[in-house]
């Protein structure tokens, strides 16, 4: 029965993954250059492994402990039930592979790309997007990948069902598969999060602060660490995220598709392959875009930007008008409409970056304003720059109210009422995917920042000349502004695919009411119209906003993400203190380490960033698991309703202002040591350098951490969905 | 038909306002001291009174444009309509009457309470405690004199209707009371929290950190405006804002009563007269209470406080036993669970003040653990400041959880079933009005602290010797103490009253619904079982978690809390800023200011937060008024459903989170004074001393402003009913 057009996804794959192994051969040809450059490179290549092996080690027995409890608490599923341990495995261990091998990239490519800024500033540009590209297109290849294996498998093994329900099945069982890259992703960016920023601030603290020697200095002890924590956190953790993103939209829409037009029965499948389709041709079209971005020699950085955007904004140019003839090949009914909720997907991450650059940028006056409140002191920074946090989350949230009323208007035709609603649903999910559907390009953007930034840490390390870097410093600085964007995009895109999950859920439980009830005819019948089995439905779980136990899920939602947060944000502090001892250690007990005659113990400090994380990471983790499943168990359905809407909604504020503050902070310390307000060395100086301090972890821990949590509570509850329906207390 | 107990009302309401004019006249009885310190309490007075006349000019225009458009918005409530307006009003000038009072009281008497610490702390201690009851029992007394006449005047004038109608459009109709009270808080914190942080955080940076004099030092022109601030911020502000929860509890809970026993109609009449009854009685248990406060001669910390707790918990025990005999005379069905109800509110205020104090006192680890963070640098107290606050959130929410949970199990014999919705919100209404019943004493604890606080300004700036000023520092630091649980008190409130009046929105949407509908008998019929004309009622509304338009007003809520937060952040900012520069101004020009041969200019100072203030509480205030019309508008009664729970769990945790973030650093940095971790003038004491100024806004403006936030935003939900209802556009 399947449609031959899905060929397209498997190909992809396979296409992305070739390219991505080819950008990887070209990179290794290139040269690591000098002695010095390439044992540096050895020693963050080095500590990036023993790092992701630790932390692999305890995923791998998360892995298995969960694969046995979330086997059990499936139950209730009972077609799915057999197979939702296999999907979660895969989906792990192809996030995995997408970490290592992305990350086994980055820590190859920096050395290479210092040595290619040696000969041109283009050479150094295009080896170190290229090897971004590596990350980015592993990323989806592996996922679409995965996609095509389970959707073969399983459209072979689930037996034909009537009424559109084996679709149904099979999308609700994929699902799962998300669940295993949600596991996956939690530990990468809550552990990377917590390892990168534990080793930068220690480095600050004691480096810049108390030593008074420059960033990147080969002198201080923790460089190292430092440089290894941008490849596990920017690297590996931000590819994790976005691998989890990307999937579960794809899955989450499948399922919403198969829902929407179970009635339609030719219909119904092209709906489950519209965003399989989408997301393919998107990551063809993102290579395409990989091959666009070069620059000329001596660019400026407007121009350098405008080299990384023009491969990001051709592809998803592209992808606008290939997705209208995806929608009219495949005849949804009113595609013209959902086609207008993938654009508006679209347009939504990009108006998120947009407004994450206005909020975090040197240029514009919210990060001038909280430069200029240094004047007072430390404290004034701090404080204008959490309000103006604070006041920056609300562009974003707008946006994706915008961006939901409009996507869910534009499937129905604007017809709100409840018998459009699974197509309104359908419209979110696939106005996620469409923001997503070149993220081969937009992670290779995100991915050639900690690339660019540790060629420039090479660079200075290995006593490179200046030419060189200013050459690294320009690409750098590229990064933090791809940075900036790729967060605010990271966020957006989770929000709407926690949304896109919600909705799912809410199709889950509805296939469990019925199936308690004994009557999957009626479900049969009923799904198109919705009405009647709907009422039923939110009559028989109370998910309405009078019933206090919704209204406790949501207080419990928000509680989590509070509490979430405070835990990543202490565990920094603690594992930086530990960094600043170990650092003052070796300041005070090695001779000639600050004459640069003796070596700093650099493996030391690695160490201390891979145990901290480590530790760190545990609680955090079981809090993310375990809150929905306890929910679940105590107030049933309804407490998992308001316990999801909480978290989503206060979790994407809270991730918003955090990242913002944090990336506001640190650019108001550069826009002073660009030579404003007194320059380098002054009393505003050092106020913006705490500020920076204080902003790491909000921007590369607890709030990146955040995008996690939204997801993986609700995949959680999706996974125990049988639990919140058969065995709640209240 | 009125049932004569209700005569308890207007009688403890005169008994309160004439007891706390024999406690005014008592204070202003006792002398002022030297001439020097009644110079410096006219400066404050004067400072003080200046600002209210400000800030009432404002109201008053705010007030007469509010009542127009909500006169106008209030359409569609039909009968209530004329009645509006004339409620509204005289909430909002009876609570700006509690508001000038209590302040009044509180500045005459900070030169006495000094002057009183000369004889014997006894006798300070007395008398600061009493004039901080002249707030609590006029903020009180006023209430329930408001109530008191409306009540009679609607009885008289709302004509009779059968089923248990009449009694719902009183309470509907008295409910609007509640929001003029809220405009005016609304002023009142966000005004009188910025003032005084603007005074404070000013104060700090130019007196303490550049010059190195002391708090208090009147050679600090800002300094008068400190104290000042003190009056207007936490005395006004903190006395509106608990104005407002014991109006809004009070009268939310008694509509919640006739709802649910409409179809009883002898019972109905005594479960709105209830709550009344319980504020009542519990009003005159705080009286008494307010007696039992004395201590002995050079009583430690913990015997002053044992001496504040004395009253406090007397007053709440009697309440407990008072309140069981008050139900069982109005012989409500399961008075017994109701009573039940009253404990959890009680025990979840008491619970709630206990957690802030543990994370806010410098006795317990999470202090001692930002305090010690200090070892290096500032960068890591704010970290450390924000995680730890962040975390504290989770023991309120818990609180709140449980208390909702058990509020309506209790009520209802734990049946969470819909047939019994009306009675078991009753039992959450009835929970907040259980907390806040002994309001009179309470709040006489929360306004001793400024009093204390500014008496030992007084004592500073008069230069009165050690011992005096060792008797006013011991009753300060029993006020800070008080001011924790107080805020904690406050929040937790605010909460509580914030979901009563959420049960109170829909209530009166219910009732609009039958009447678009034109059934008007059906509701009759319908309402005590509920069941049937309730899902008509959700179904037509749509206020399901499946419905788009509730998840965008969920997301819209939060946007509301956050940029609240920011802009009123940003205002202190911004306020500082000024008076830095003001002070830095008169250092520079003023000979013989740091000699103390000239006095600096004060007035000008306070001139400076006055504008400051005024300019800057327009933003956030109309942010406040606005955003529920505006969403009721476009997104209909779902979006407000999303809207007031978005609101009411993200607000209530980052309330927390920066009163407790605010409370820690505070006492982190007193911690180090007491010469822990090096002591004052260590460059520990000088981080601390950072963490301090960034948490004066976050406890002291932002914090204490959501309380008013989520309380306000329901009451304009409900007046504007009839928008959301009628007029919406999608």
């Amino acid at each position: 029965m399947l449609s031959s057009i899905f060929a397209i996804v498997p190909v992809t794959s396979l296409l992305a993954l070739t390219f991505a192994f080819i950008f990887f051969r070209q990179m290794m040809k290139s040269s690591e250059g000098t002695e010095k450059m390439q044992r540096i490179a050895e020693h963050v290549r080095k500590g990036a492994s023993a790092y992701l092996r630790q932390q692999y080690k305890i995923v791998i027995i998360v892995f298995i402990v969960i694969t046995i409890i979330f086997s059990f608490l499936a139950y209730g599923l009972g077609v799915q039930n057999k197979w939702v341990p296999f999907a979660f495995i895969t989906g792990g261990a192809f996030s995995g592979l997408a970490g290592f091998f992305g990350m086994k990239a980055a820590t190859y490519a920096s050395a290479r790309v210092a040595n290619a800024c040696r000969t041109s500033l283009n050479m150094g540009l295009k080896l170190a997007f290229r090897s971004g590209a590596v990350m980015g297109l592993v990323v989806v290849g592996l996922v679409l990948m995965d996609i095509s294996i389970w959707f073969l498998v399983l459209n072979h093994f689930i037996e034909d069902m009537a009424g559109g329900y084996k679709l149904m099945t099979i999308t609700a069982i994929m699902l799962t598969f998300g669940m295993g890259a949600s596991t996956q992703a939690l530990f990468a960016r809550v552990g990377g999060g917590i390892y990168t920023k534990a080793a930068d601030v220690g480095a600050d603290l004691v480096g810049k602060v108390e030593a008074g020697i420059p960033e990147d200095d080969p002198r201080n002890p923790a460089t190292i660490a430092d440089n290894v924590g941008d490849n596990v956190g920017d690297v590996a953790g931000m590819g994790a995220d976005l691998f989890e993103s990307f999937a579960a939209s794809i899955l989450a829409t499948a399922l919403l598709g198969a829902a929407a037009f179970i009635h339609m029965e030719d219909i119904q499948l092209n709906a489950v392959l519209a965003p399989m389709l989408i997301a393919a041709v998107g990551t063809l079209l993102s290579i395409a875009g990989v091959f666009m971005v070069s620059t000329r020699e001596g660019a400026t950085q407007k121009e350098l930007l405008k080299a990384l955007g023009l491969g990001v904004n051709v592809s998803a140019l592209l992808i606008i008008i290939a997705s209208f003839f995806i929608l009219q090949y495949l005849a949804l009914p009113n595609y013209v409409g959902i086609w207008g909720a993938i654009v508006v997907g679209l347009l939504a991450g990009i108006g998120i970056g947009q407004s994450t650059e206005y909020y975090t940028a040197s240029a514009y006056r919210p990060t001038q304003k909280i430069a200029e409140s240094g004047n007072t002191g430390p404290a004034t920074v701090i404080i204008s720059g959490v309000g103006t946090g604070l006041i920056s989350a609300s562009i974003p949230l707008i946006i994706i109210v915008v961006a939901i009323t409009l996507a869910f208007g534009f499937a129905t035709g604007f017809n709100f009422g409840m018998d459009s609603l699974n197509v309104g649903l359908y419209g979110i999910g696939i106005a996620a995917v469409g923001m997503l559907s070149t993220l081969g390009i937009t992670l290779a953007t995100d991915a050639y920042g900690p690339i660019a930034d540790n060629a420039g840490g090479n660079a200075e390390m290995s006593g490179l000349g200046a030419e060189v870097r200013q050459r690294t410093d320009a690409l750098d600085s590229l990064g933090n502004t791809t940075a900036a964007t790729g967060k605010g995009f990271a966020i957006g895109s989770a929000a709407l695919t926690a949304l896109a999950l919600l909705a799912s859920y809410f199709e889950e439980v509805r296939m469990m009411f019925v199936k308690i009830l004994d009557r999957p005819q009626e479900l049969i019948n009923n799904v198109p119209a919705i009405d009647a089995s709907f009422y039923d439905f939110v009559q028989h779980y109370e998910i309405h906003l009078m019933n206090p136990k919704v209204i406790v899920g949501m207080f419990l939602g928000v509680m989590a993400v509070f509490v979430f947060s405070g835990i990543t944000m202490n565990a920094v502090g603690r594992a930086a203190q530990k960094m600043v001892d170990e650092v003052r250690r070796q300041f005070r007990t090695i001779p000639g380490i600050m004459e640069g005659t003796a070596e700093p113990d650099y493996a030391r400090c690695v160490e201390i960033s891979t145990k901290g994380a480590q530790r760190e990471m545990m609680t955090p983790s079981l809090i993310a698991l375990l809150i929905p499943v306890v929910v679940g168990l105590v107030f049933g359905v309804p407490g998992i309703a308001g316990l999801l809407t909480g978290t989503i909604t206060s979790g994407f504020a809270l991730a918003i202002f955090m990242a913002n503050a944090g990336g506001a902070w640190d650019n108001a310390k550069k826009y002073v040591e660009e030579g404003n307000l007194g320059g380098k060395g002054s009393e505003t100086h050092k106020a913006t350098v705490i500020g920076d301090t204080v902003g790491d972890p909000f921007k590369d821990t607890s709030g990146p951490s955040l995008n996690i949590l939204i997801k993986l509570m609700v995949m959680a509850s999706v996974v125990t969905v049988g639990v919140a329906v058969s065995y709640h207390l209240l």
